[in-house]
């Protein structure tokens, strides 16, 4: 019998967590079936890829990247610690708390270039179509090479979406929008935030880019922030030049109105109104639709398609944990697919299992409540494979401070410091605090 | 036998050329094929059909818009008249020669309306993949319907791509584009000229769009406009504050390096660097491959997919004709599929044909002799089907004057008019100059 062959969509955190799921059992020394990953994009990280290009790339495909320029991540490293790999590890001593997109890339890479799997990654391969036969029992993918502009189709056994939800912005329409004179973008959009020094900026959204896209305006010289929230203000106790407002009605000209009845003169409008689940290479029967929250539908322990479970969905909850969950979901995921995990002869029972994961989740909407409920998931996971265990509720304590370090000074959060969960030593202090280091190099970061 | 099955991709300026091709043969009791065709955005019109948005639309498709507020038409209006529908028939009288967006999208309304055929269309629709059975002799088209979120499959025993080529940018990185810190954008992305005003801006390239896009910016109050190129100037007698440079070498900071050793210091760069042909849904065996150029590469006539003649492709061309080129295709692919033109049964006379056209247009660089070419080849067409003959010589006499009040007054070449080659009858002179025009509506530009 000929191998086993497993098709990976993306090679960004999720898909390469996968790659190192296989790599890591071939280097126990099992057989592993025959890899093959799909990565759009002429290198791997997926979002951590950092690209100056918005919109269309230089093939003609949307733009993955949704990051900007000067990101630093947005909550402790701590909590996204790989199991298998650490941060003393990677970068020989341990580095401050909430570092920026260039090393957050370097550790990611870090991995997976000592794993040796970058052969098993087709580049500038875009996936334009899957189909399941069920007389073969096989799916069909049909791709795209873009550096030889040619079309062609593999059969696999088995194929895992680790294309990420963070691409694909949502976008809705207000009334003046399309008479705005202004600058008017989505988050997905936005990359450098000096093009907006001096500039009076309006960010639509309470959720994490707004924050975040604010501060960074904020940071790099902004005359002044608006903020809009449809149900609920963020708020954090704002710099001076901050301002949250109710729900956006229209656009006038370059004045925004908002719900309470105020204006604000605005030059640009940066739609932080989060992204949609966007599969254009699948058809229905394999085609995840399911909104941004904890307990996905249709997913069987988050993961494989209760529909038909030879399709796996890394990485598409919402999240508060991400690389080290999807490291317990890669894992898993290997282990359903090399027979070390049965899943459920039953489809009722998957579908039981997606029902109950939903109902926990909608018992409360208490924030601590969820980062509890995703850390039992990552630990309901992890104990079912050989990924190294580790301390997940000492992760949740460093999510749960830096919660309160938000509250506390929002502009100042990132100069705290938490214990690696992995190594147990204490991040240092960073040297600078986050709102004067305006150089977000991956060396200005690490001469602590 | 059941009738024959249709599939028009795209209801922009070729597709509705082409569903008006076979409702006027309907409209003379001919028996015609079911017709669908399918239209991703929510309305017909395409590039005519403007959206505020840019990059990913509302479903997550790329934005096919590459429109501008304030744009008006570049060249005169009698080169691109419907020899069946005049503009004096819509308009209820003879308009100036310059039309802005909102008035050319009544126009072309204007005809489909009138034909009854927008139920022909299925809107907010995206052709996801085609393939072709030999074993049927079908195209088989898989299609993803937005509004009910739904994706099923047809199948076809033609398919016109009628698609457009002027929607996927063309977008080359230049050392240093990472790390600009200002507003760097395609052409495909620009909407709103207003958002320059008082701004130095770089446009790259020297056709239409760097032309265009440059002279919308400096009207509407741009401080500076530099262009630059890379095989020769424009050309035209700027305004005292642009200036033509030639090819960018690369950017370091704000500022911009050219090969001449002289910089600019810039606040935003517009890259008006062309467009792809860009079907990513098409196998290689249908895919079009082709320069931006008057004779395309595997097109029989302009228009029959050489190696396999069920297929046809409009509006592929680089175009001089435009709207009245795609009438003379549509009407032709139509009689083609009726069988009321035979199309040779040996590939190796299609071939012939276009290399014969190919040769002919390498024969010279003069643009006269493009314009003429591209003439003869409406010509052609037009003999050969029951589309209205018109004074093709005619329009070339426009063109011919229009390019010479460019290069008299690029500021100004909109303020001529010039006589309809349908109605015979002059255009009147516009009201108020092009450069102080700055209402783009159809109710300002009507008030003659």
């Amino acid at each position: 019998m000929s191998k086993k062959r497993v098709a990976i969509i993306g090679a960004g955190p999720s898909g390469l967590a996968q790659l190192r799921a296989f790599q890591s059992a071939a280097a126990k020394g099992e057989e592993i079936p025959e890899i093959v990953c799909f990565e759009k994009q002429d290198n791997w990280g997926g979002l951590w890829n950092y690209t100056w290009r918005t919109g269309l790339d230089e093939h003609g495909e949307p733009v993955h990247c949704s990051m900007y320029r000067y990101l630093w991540s947005n909550g402790p490293k701590e909590g996204l610690e790989f199991a298998d790999y650490s941060f003393e590890e990677h970068f020989g001593k341990q580095i401050a708390s909430y570092p920026p997109r260039a090393v957050l890339f370097d550790y990611i890479e870090g991995r997976v270039k000592k794993a040796q799997v970058r052969d098993w990654i087709r580049f500038s391969t875009v996936v334009r179509w899957v189909e399941y036969s069920n007389d073969t029992g096989k799916f069909t993918i049909t791709l795209h090479d873009h550096k030889k502009d040619y079309v062609y189709s593999e059969d696999f056994d088995n194929v895992i979406v680790a294309s990420g939800h963070f691409s694909t912005p949502n976008i809705p329409y207000y009334e003046g929008f399309e008479s705005f004179n202004g600058r008017l973008l989505h988050a997905h959009d936005f990359r450098d935030a000096r093009e907006f020094a001096g500039k009076d900026i309006l960010v639509m959204g309470a959720s994490y880019s707004a924050e975040d896209i604010g501060s960074q305006c904020w940071k790099y010289g902004a005359k002044s922030v608006t903020s809009c929230y449809r149900s609920a203000p963020m708020g954090f106790a704002w710099p001076d030049n901050w301002e949250e407002k109710p729900a956006l009605v229209k656009v006038e000209g370059n004045t925004a109105h908002f719900k309470d009845g105020s204006t604000k003169k605005i030059d640009a409008i940066i739609l932080c109104t989060g992204y949609k689940h966007f599969f254009n290479f699948l058809p229905d029967d394999l085609r995840l639709k399911t909104k941004n929250r904890l307990a996905t539908a249709d997913l069987y322990k988050g993961v494989a398609w209760v529909h038909n479970p030879k399709l796996f969905y890394l990485g598409m909850q919402d999240q508060w944990f991400t690389f080290n969950m999807f490291d317990a979901q890669a894992w898993w995921a290997r282990d359903a697919i090399m027979g070390k995990i049965a899943l459920p002869a039953d489809k009722a029972a998957m579908l039981a299992d997606v029902k109950e994961r939903e109902e926990r989740e909608e018992a409360s909407d208490d924030t601590k409540y969820a980062i509890k409920y995703q850390a039992d998931y990552v630990k309901e996971l992890v104990a079912e494979t050989d990924y190294p265990s580790f301390d997940i509720d000492g992760a949740c304590e460093a999510f749960f401070e830096w919660k309160k370090h938000k509250m506390k000074d929002i502009m100042g959060f990132r100069n705290n410091s938490y214990k690696s969960v992995i190594t147990g030593t204490m991040a240092p202090v960073h040297h600078t605090p986050w709102k004067d280091a305006l150089d977000d190099s991956m060396a200005a970061y690490l001469r602590n």
